[in-house]
């Protein structure tokens, strides 16, 4: 035999030096660090979706089209009747179909920094290349001259706008992302995950820009757990991108669940606005901490800095609640930290371990 | 605006030239097209998932590492110890991470043909060159000559053996799979898809080869609505791959359900026992019939040549039974029609319907 070869023959550099998306075990902790909603589903509520689930046929594969829940989706996120839409596991998914469709040949990916982590990680993984430029320092608005700039001189592909942004919470200013879109040479991407959570959204500006497209999500709506995030756009563009969708992507089970879980809309919507009412509460508290700045949010996460975030983040853990150092992941985020809004018990209990935990 | 720009300008020139993979609407005839187990769950088995899918917080993420799957599938499916695993959603995305790891300056895919239709149509998604070596006429054995050529001139960084091969159904000899292992420059990947239905397996040979990566999968087994895929081999090559693997892309209930499936191993297998005897009683059957040639099979599904597979498969689905239609497919394939082994029931209908088809 001749092998050996190595994996540095063989595999591709810029996997060779990727690192992977690391995501820690919770352990017991109360879990505020992946923008979940902490509420489950009223128990007649997971009852009636038993009777559902008992109607799978797991030893068939599901609706290659998923029909169903596109057809549930664009009534309850109210997708203009003109435009398209293709479904991934996860919004993951659809970026990197995203990445696969308009990479090439010195092709490349922008994204204002920092914000969502896949943008350049999934860039990297196809092979894209990908520049990111600075928000602003101060309140992690889009540097708008910087931005024309950039895109003047790297006529990006795809640009990335996570809005409202991830980890910083804002929602970035309507004019500047107009701005973007017309001179934005290829295509622009708003990332709406966190919707749910924003008095803005982009949906109704679809027809009036031919080189938006919008991607959403069903995880911080309160369904994490089923991994369907979904692309909105033009035809034009969505027949090429549908094709690096890979056969039957949407299992049976996400199928049948999103189906039923989008009927019952209202249940989901009351949890969000609950956690939104709480989200100004501990803004609140928080604010009113000394030594802590905070960052208003559009999201379901607050974003704040301490003096020290590491000794602030193992603290926090050591007493039981996980949330997000961001220390280290960027330049603006210095000592910065990420708390997901939990139920009112989960932030009482956070508060007064922040308290501890800082007054030590 | 400047938004005159059309898809030609933007999207991938591979891209562009792709057609989707196209699944057929089966609308409500038998469906023996996909390689589907037909037969459902015990009624008993379906209430204890149901205790199981209670269980489910889909609020929150699923484990990133589905660690208690992969703990199943290395009993059930004896995965030896010193081998790592990666899962994904079906062996499509198993088989973009390869293509996205090993892919780069000329990088190369080959695979013998005709066989399964992703491997090269992922190669086009990622922008990896592409070679398919014939398999020999009569028999769809490996063309070990034409391969050792084709292997010394391209040099590929990824071989894919599907064992048993899809749609031809043999399994190739065991001497030309080790002569592929001993001369490949890179990775080979035996794709044992079929595995359940076969006699051969190269799982315990994975210490042997260490440029060997097995694919495996639990849709044939019973399980094609869950989707879930699974690459073997040892962590030199894993932890790289591992890196394109999107974060929780095995959703919750797909972890939940298989976990719980995998318990009732003993019950899948009676039902893929069960599909191997109405194997060999269908390829009887077929064989008595004239003007029909038919190939037998180590898989769930029988290759069959008659003379006119148009008109055979389209009187077959008027009469409300779906097949495959293989013909324009290859040039190795003129005239062939895949049938999946269905209950004795469905396959007993689609003797009968097939006499009456062909005897028009």
């Amino acid at each position: 035999m001749n092998h050996t070869n190595s994996p540095t023959t063989w595999i591709r550099p810029e996997i060779l030096q990727l690192t992977a998306y690391q995501v820690p075990d919770p352990g017991n902790a109360i879990k505020l660090d992946a923008m979940e909603n902490p509420y489950h589903w009223d128990p007649p509520v997971i009852e009636q979706w038993l009777q559902v689930m008992k109607t799978a046929t797991i030893n068939r594969y599901p609706d290659p089209s998923a029909r169903a829940v596109k057809q549930q989706l664009r009534t309850v996120m109210q997708v203009p009747e003109t435009m398209g839409m293709i479904l991934g596991n996860g919004s993951d998914e659809l970026i990197q179909m995203l990445a696969l469709t308009f990479n090439g040949n010195r092709r490349l990916l922008l994204a204002p920094e920092p914000s969502f982590a896949m943008y350049r990680l999934i860039a990297q993984m196809v092979g894209m290349q990908y520049v990111g430029v600075p928000l602003t320092t101060e309140d992690f608005q889009l540097d708008i001259f910087a931005l024309l700039e950039a895109i003047d001189t790297h006529q990006p592909a795809l640009i990335f706008l996570a809005y409202p942004n991830n980890p910083t919470g804002n929602a970035f200013g309507t004019a500047d992302i107009e701005t973007i879109l017309e001179i934005a040479p290829g295509i622009v991407v708003i990332d709406e995950a966190y919707a749910p959570f924003s008095d803005h959204s982009f949906m109704s500006r679809l027809e009036d820009y031919p080189n938006l497209l919008l991607l959403r999500t069903v995880s911080k709506l309160g369904l994490a757990g089923l991994r369907l995030g979904l692309l909105i756009g033009a035809e034009t563009w969505l027949a090429h991108i549908e094709k690096t969708r890979l056969p039957y992507n949407i299992n049976m089970l996400t199928q049948l669940s999103a189906v039923f879980a989008l009927q019952h809309y209202d249940m989901l919507i009351r949890q969000t606005q609950q956690i939104k009412t709480d989200r100004e509460q501990l803004l609140q508290h928080l604010q009113q901490l000394p030594n802590v700045k905070v960052w208003p949010s559009q999201a379901n996460f607050i974003l704040f800095r301490v003096k020290d975030a590491k000794r602030t983040f193992e603290g926090l853990k050591q007493r039981g609640i996980l949330i997000k150092n961001l220390h280290g992941s960027h330049p603006l985020l210095n000592n910065c930290l990420r708390v997901t809004v939990g139920t009112p018990v989960e932030n009482q209990a956070f508060l007064e371990t922040l308290v501890q935990v800082i007054g030590m």
